[in-house]
């Protein structure tokens, strides 16, 4: 018998399963101008560098909110107005990207791809030759709207050549994935605490770098997502923040980073999430799902599955009968169609697999996908 | 013997001390997009409406981050910008209600005004008068920089003669104080969690007129600010949020609008945090000390104290012993230097303060003021 590690697990792109001792941090009450406090955050933004290999050439700028609050920051402040942002727009987080440049009024130029084949360096080439105009880039690191890890390092490398500044939307990946902030000269990075970093949604994460991030006063639009006025608020009065921050959040995320550390870092997160990943993908073919993507460019975060072809089969009776039994499921993207998702981040290891996929059998039965249920051969 | 209540006091303008049982919600994960948590957000929603009579003629939009951004998020969406906005500046937080709406460029008017005496209908009347171009006028509700509590209503009765828009920042006193968005046809009301509503930081809340917000699609130079479009994502998606919304947070907040309701609303908690005033006041009176303001302008949520005059005394000792104790209080705004602030909202009653000025008088003693030594007689 496998033990049930969580009542709810939360198998969604985030928020996560988070574990009890990250969440237990929520029930101390902490004064945000504490010396304890300051020292909290001062500890939050020193690690995002270190993870990032950015302590040299970058600075953390943490932002009340989410992480597309971050996103917007990041446009509002280091995208200059006479500048042009290109969006790498290959996923449903693309689409989001634009939509936030777009709507906060940026010049932006957009590079449409479909979800494969990943972006070549040949496409980045002709993109940024194509509009000189062009000062900055953003793409997402990985689209958890399918699954698809970006090459990022080769388009840093094309749009260095090319003097252009290049925004990672490390969103779902940072914590998780290796991104070296300085080898790749990056303008900025957003993360968020509650993705590869197991902790509980309520800020985002800027880093940004230093010089660009210097040149940044008075840019922004936006008075709370000025990452410019933020910055200096935390150098100049010892890591206060500007407005009141989520505390019992950020008391959480501190817990989760010492987690982090104490797991080892990006590469062993990263290992225990491919292990679940790869039981949950074997387990699901077993059963005669097939995924959405090839295993070689899929992020092993989040599995997007093809719905199966048993007429008997619906995504909200599946998802319902997922979660009477305390598992809940992501419907696909609008991106991916026809598809549903399964994310294997968060305070989960590889026998809580064992669970979802009897979760899974269980729930099949109830819907009436009998037999060998789920083949879904004529779906692909 | 006082029983302790709570390891920590935070006796701030906020964030508070908060109960243990609305602490304890966040010990669950909640999937954003599930039918419980889109019932919990559907209720925090509708209390707040009721809370200010608003349930006819407003809709509450709560928003990710804190309460300056739902200040923020106000003025670019409910501003036009070819209107003007008037500010009533007469304490700490009418400055920053200026440096928002300034930051974020919009066409700002300020009525400059001393802390006392409060404004008369006089004066706004005659600023209403001098510039018929303004559009819209912002005051605080209740400023705890000072204590002061503004006449929201005499000023709203003006303003609608003029036919200018009024906004409230409510941030301190809402669900501690009466307001009402109806009978005062107020344009937005801004509240948050982490003050009379005793629940932890993470969001701000937004009760706006329909009609004007309606009418104010597209406005906001910002994306995740859009009030509008965080209205119809509710509206339109069953009180889904349009980003993550900090899950645990709401938990928390679904808890204290039970404990609010059960207390019996406003009026009894309004009452508590009189008591808890009445008996801080009159004991620190009773030691020497002097209120920066006489009581009956003086809203008792907190409470603000001349420095004492006693060579001895120095603030950052004084507070760091205090925080030693357990007790945090916090200095006085920059608009009343030589002042410190005791808070008396949160999970408090009225023992809590003998316990308070228990640790005030060991505090003294601790950094050598002696005897009845808060005399403060001189600082007049």
């Amino acid at each position: 018998m496998t033990e049930r590690r969580h009542e709810l697990y939360l198998l969604t792109p985030g928020p996560l399963t988070v574990a009890p001792e990250v969440k237990r941090e929520m029930l101390a009450d902490r004064s945000p101008n504490s010396a304890a406090h300051c020292e909290l955050t001062a500890t939050l933004r020193d690690y995002m560098l270190e993870l990032c290999n950015g302590r040299e050439t970058h600075v953390c700028v943490p932002v009340q909110g989410s992480a597309t609050y971050a996103i917007e920051a990041v446009f509002q402040t280091l995208v200059p107005r006479e500048g042009k942002l290109l969006v790498v727009q290959n996923g449903f987080y693309g689409v989001r990207l634009r939509e936030i440049a777009e709507g906060i009024r940026l010049n932006v130029a957009v590079l449409e791809l479909p979800m494969l084949p990943l972006p070549t360096e040949e496409v980045i080439e002709a993109a940024l030759t194509a509009d000189p105009g062009i000062t900055h880039l953003v793409l997402c690191h990985v689209d958890t709207g399918t699954g698809v890890r970006n090459p990022i390092e080769m388009v840093a490398e094309v749009a260095k050549r090319h003097g252009v500044g290049v925004i990672v939307d490390s969103v779902a990946a940072f914590g998780g994935f290796p991104i070296d902030a300085a080898a790749l000269d990056l303008t900025a990075i957003i993360a968020s605490p509650n993705k590869c970093l197991e902790s509980v949604p309520g800020v985002g994460i800027v880093i940004a770098k230093r010089s660009e991030l210097e040149a940044a006063a008075g840019r922004s639009a936006s008075v709370v997502l000025d990452l410019h006025a933020q910055w200096r608020f935390f150098e100049e009065r010892g890591n206060q923040w500007r407005w009141t921050p989520p505390t019992h959040v950020l008391g959480a995320l501190g817990k989760a980073i010492e987690r982090h550390r104490a797991e080892g870092g990006i590469a062993p997160r990263h290992e225990r999430y491919r292990m679940n990943w790869r039981r949950l993908v074997d387990g699901m073919r077993q059963r005669g799902f097939m995924t959405l993507l090839p295993d070689e460019v899929a992020a092993p975060i989040i599995a997007t599955f093809r719905d199966p072809t048993d007429p008997a089969y619906d995504f909200p009776h599946f998802h319902a009968a997922m979660e009477r039994r305390g598992f809940v499921i992501f419907p696909g993207r609008l991106t991916a169609a026809g598809t549903f998702r399964i994310g294997v981040m968060g305070d989960l290891i590889e026998s809580d697999m064992t669970l979802i996929l009897e979760a899974i059998d269980e729930s099949l039965a109830e819907i009436g996908v009998t037999g060998c249920m789920a083949q879904a051969a004529g779906a692909a």
